[in-house]
Order: C-alpha cells, then structure tokens, then sequence
C-alpha cells in the first residue's frame, strides 16, 4: 500500500477539478491509498513567520504530508499558470530548508479546463517547480482534461472514454511509484 | 506623470526584493510616480468567496489597483517560479471575469536571487500570465539581480554597476510607457 | 505601409500553419505588406561558420530580413515546443552579436495545431526567444488554432468564425506595430 | 552495462559544452558506456521527406540511437532555449509516429554558459519535450554550469569543485537509470 496525498488547487467547493481529483481516487488500483490534503486554510508563505513556532496551519499541512509517499497534483489554470493555493502548498511544504516534505516522492499531475488547453500552462509550470524538489513526475500518459463540464452529470463522471483514460493514468502513476519511491 | 504601482513579490521585511524595488524608485525618471501596492494581507483566491460582498482585502486591493497606469513587478523565486504572495496578487486583481484591474497597463519584470541564475523562472512564468493578462511587458534590458546580498549596505544600493544599470532599466520602462499606455 | 515577414515553422508544403498564415495575409488591413520569407534551406547554425564568409544561405535570409519592420511567426508544435526550423531561423537571424536581424521589430504569434492545446507550448517557448530578442509582441488576442484540419476546404478558409478572429486578430497586430515600432 | 547516448546541442569544435560532455564521461561510473552521438549533419525536419526513403542522415541517426538505453543531453543556450541543431535532433528522432528513438529511455540534461544563468531557459525548454517524448528525467541534482571558460585549461577541467559535482551528477544518473530504466 502507498500513501497518496491528492492536492486539489481549485478552492471552490464544486470544482471541477476536484471532480476530476475524486474521478481518479475511484478507479485507482488497490496498492494506492488516495487521500485528499486540503490547502486553502494556509496562510501565504513569508519567511518571517517560519521561526521556532510557524502558523499552526502550516504546521498541520507539514505534518500531514509528511507521512505520504506519492503526490497526485491536480490543478485548474489561472491566468497561464498554477493557481495560487497551489503554489502557496508548494510553498510552505518546501520550507524550512532542508526539511521539505516534497522531496523524492513520485508525483503525477492532472490539469483541467472547463475550456480548451487543457491547462497545459498550469500544469507545465507546476512541473518546473518539481524538478527543483526532486519529485520524479510521470511523463506518460499527460494529462489534460478539456471541457470538464460536459464529461460530469453532477459529481459523477458519465464520460465513458474518460473514464478509461482516467483508470489507466492511475494504473501508470502506480507503475511509477513503484519504480521511482524512494530514489 | 504615471502612477506606476510597484508590487514586491516577498512578504519578508528585510527582503532584498523590496530593497532593489527601492533602489529603482530612487533612480526612476520623474515622470514615473512609484507607488508600492501591498498583497500580503490578500486572502488566498477562491472563486467561491467573489460574489456582490468579497473580502474587504481584495476590494481595497482592486480599488488601489484601479487608477495606476503601469505596473512594475519585483520577484524573487521560490521553487523555480513565482513566489504564491505574487501570484495571488495576480489573480485577485485578475477576476471577477472582465473586471480585471491588470489590462493594458504596461508593465516590467525585475527578478531578484541572493545567489545564481536571476530567479529566471520567477521571471519568465510571471510573463507568461502577463500574456493572458493583456500587459504589455518590456523586453529589454531584462533585469535579473543575482547575488543581490552583496549589492547593498544596509537598506543601502552600494553597487555602482547595479545603480547604474537600474537607471537606464527605469528609464527605458519609462519609454515603453509613454509608447504602450492604453494600446 | 509596414513591411512584414511572415515567417511558418513547418517545411510541409501543404503545411495547416502556412494555410493559416496565408489566410491572415488575405484578411490584413492594407497598411500591412504581408511577404512569406522561408525557412527551409537554412543550414542549421553553427557558429565556426559565421566568419567573414557564411554560408550563401544565411547571407540571403539576414538580408531578406534587414528591411522588415515587423514579423509574423506561425508555427506548429513539434514535441511541445518551437520546431527545428524555425528556432534554426531564430538562431541565424540573431547572429553574429550585435548584428540581430529582429531587434526591436513588433512581433505577433499564431500556433496552429491538427488537435487540440493550440500548440499552446510552442507558442509560450518562442515568446521566450523573443524577449532576449528585443521583439515586443502582440499580447492579446492570443491566436491558438486548434483542429485547424476541418477549417478549411482545400487551401481555402472556410470557417467564418475563423476568419472573423484572424481579422480582428490582424488589425490587432496592425495597431500593435504602429504603437511600438522602432521602440 | 548501460549504453548512454551523449547529445551535445552546440555544433563548434571547440565547444564548451561539449567539453563538459567529455568531463562527464571521464568521471562517469564503469557502469555507464557512454558515446557522443553526432547531430550536426542532419537535414532540418521536414514530414514531406519522411517518406519510405528519408534522408540518409535521419537513418543512420535514427538507427544509432534505437539501441541506446539512456541519454544525457548536453546543452548551451540560445536566444533563451534549446540550439536549433538540439531540437532538430529531437524532432528528427521522434518521428515518423509510432517509431521514436527516445521513448522511455531515462535522460539528464546539463545546460552550459560561458556567462550567468546556467542556460536555465534551455534546460527548461529541453524538460518540457522530454515529457512529450516519454523520458524519465533526472530531478536533482540539476546541473547548471556557470562561467564555463574559467574552469578550463584547454580540454581540461582544472575546476575541482565542478569535478566533484559532475562526480556526483554522473553517479546519480547512473542511480536514475538503474531506477527507471524500461518504465
């Protein structure tokens, strides 16, 4: 079994990405534990609060990610890029030095659009920001999820083919995982 | 004269960004009015709370954004990209859908690294969003301060070659104004 | 009148990219004199070449180039950034230093893909080149093209919302050049 | 025994680059059979020439490269990304659909400059491909090599720290390998 934080970047309560997130935590296969990390209590990160007794928030978020194995980023685009929640998880995680809670834990990333694109902007950002904490990312299959709103009827995904391509992108982010935990 | 809004990506008080914004301030053409525009008190974006009454902080922060002409960015880089305090800004002042307070305002981009490299990503993702964002942003010179540390004494800018080159930066972020304001 | 090259990424001869170009030529405002300038026959850059005598190649193009005031990139994405040729073209039109064809010469992009994303990748990498460059480019509209296969009819543009875009795209470009040339 | 395709993205004799490339292989672990694969003879890509009988260059690169099992790209920085001799390998080895040479091999990318900045935006720029390509990339240590003409004395490295890094760089790409390889 592998402890898989999923981080959704989307605060809203009816996103779609957390659709998308919850899609993925049904048909993953069996060896992933998935677990949704909430970001959207965090104080922005500076670096003055990071003293001997930081927010409790971050706190919380650090020692709850700390145990996790794997990471399942998924994330909508705001303005071409990772939305700030995201990157503000990002952000206190990696902090203090030396003692991120990011490193060396396999990570895949799913981008969705309500739109066309795919957030192919948000999620590559999101993957310049993973080379740096040495996080080895799934590269195949991508994914990019493209007018979300037709493939959902409330929360469920009636989509059939995105179904599928959802069930084998998690049975290759568990083949990743496998090979690459604790490089 | 142009009311330039200044926007310091770090939430530190002894940032070396704040001082190398500072520093350009001090050298700008007059025609340039520099005003600093703080985001650290912005509540993390979430599309949920921007309804007929969101938080105060995003209004106040909107309502300053408003009148200003140009915009100059100052950064650092966390993680390979930009700092969350930053990006949140940048999507704030981004929504609600067609009351961006962001377009058309020519803008520039200083990036700033205690060590190598020039916070390069910072600089060059944050473009990215001012594509999206309709901000015409100047090319050249590109700023990028490394070893900002031993630049300054104090809140000071002792570097000659740096005050120099931050003259000639300000002065063609003045230029590119008066040519791209309200394109 | 503006001289403008029109420079496609793809060496196809029934390249999408080049139908999509020759249909923004076809919709330019008159004060845009829209000339193809090609790509194909550039041996790739080597700078031990670059010595008193380049190759004859190199020469023509620099020289072709040197009197255009503004460029039209229109490129397809191969492996998710620019094509070959085309950053090939960059390469050769930048060189020797100090002696850039593209300096200070306003710039538009529009990418162009069989499927979906719009090529979004190539497009973002060439605005990169472009700000070391010296180009100011075009911010909005942005010009994705996607499935551009069932746009047309033979050579012809026959999708009228497309064709409405890329006239309001073109006169976007037009102002775009008249505010920042010779910046 | 893991056959490693060296690919250095500058085509001049006395590149910097490729002298990093050969300090590599010098420190390389015995387990790494690494080789310089040659790009800089090969005709710009162009899909109308990738017919049944496509360029003799494209097969003899195609052919050398299949029995490769890992590549480390060496690269310098133009215009802000990848050489167009670099891409067009790339893009030469991708193709004709089905067939790439680069699928699932693990790769390293060392970006190279004579100045500051390590060739980030290259390194960056070459990342983003590699995902399309479906090469799993060594995340950490990254490898930027500054002020690359101080640290060596004709071919030599004479530079002991960068000795050590390159030490340590080649011996955790032999540990990806060994991790990824066949994924």
């Amino acid at each position: 079994m592998t402890k898989v934080a999923v981080i959704v970047g989307s605060l809203r309560k009816e996103s779609w990405t957390r659709k998308v997130a919850n899609a993925i935590i049904e048909v993953a296969p069996p060896s992933l534990q998935m677990e949704h990390v909430e970001i959207g209590a965090l104080p922005l990160y500076n670096q003055d609060l990071d003293t001997a007794s930081p927010p409790a928030e971050w706190v919380a978020f650090r020692d709850r990610m700390r145990p996790m194995q794997a990471v399942l980023f998924a994330t909508p685009e705001y303005n071409r890029s990772v939305p700030a929640p995201l990157k503000n998880a990002i952000d206190v995680g990696s902090r203090p030095y030396g003692k991120s809670i990011w490193s060396r834990k396999p990570a895949a990333i799913v981008s969705v659009s309500p739109g066309q694109f795919g957030a192919f902007g948000a999620n590559h950002h999101l993957r310049q920001s993973l080379v740096f904490l040495d996080m080895p990312v799934l590269q195949q299959p991508e994914a990019y999820i493209n007018g979300v709103e037709k493939l959902f009827d409330g929360g469920k995904l009636t989509n059939d083919s995105t179904r599928e391509f959802l069930t084998k992108y998690a049975a290759a982010f568990a083949a990743w995982i496998e090979r690459t935990a604790g490089h």
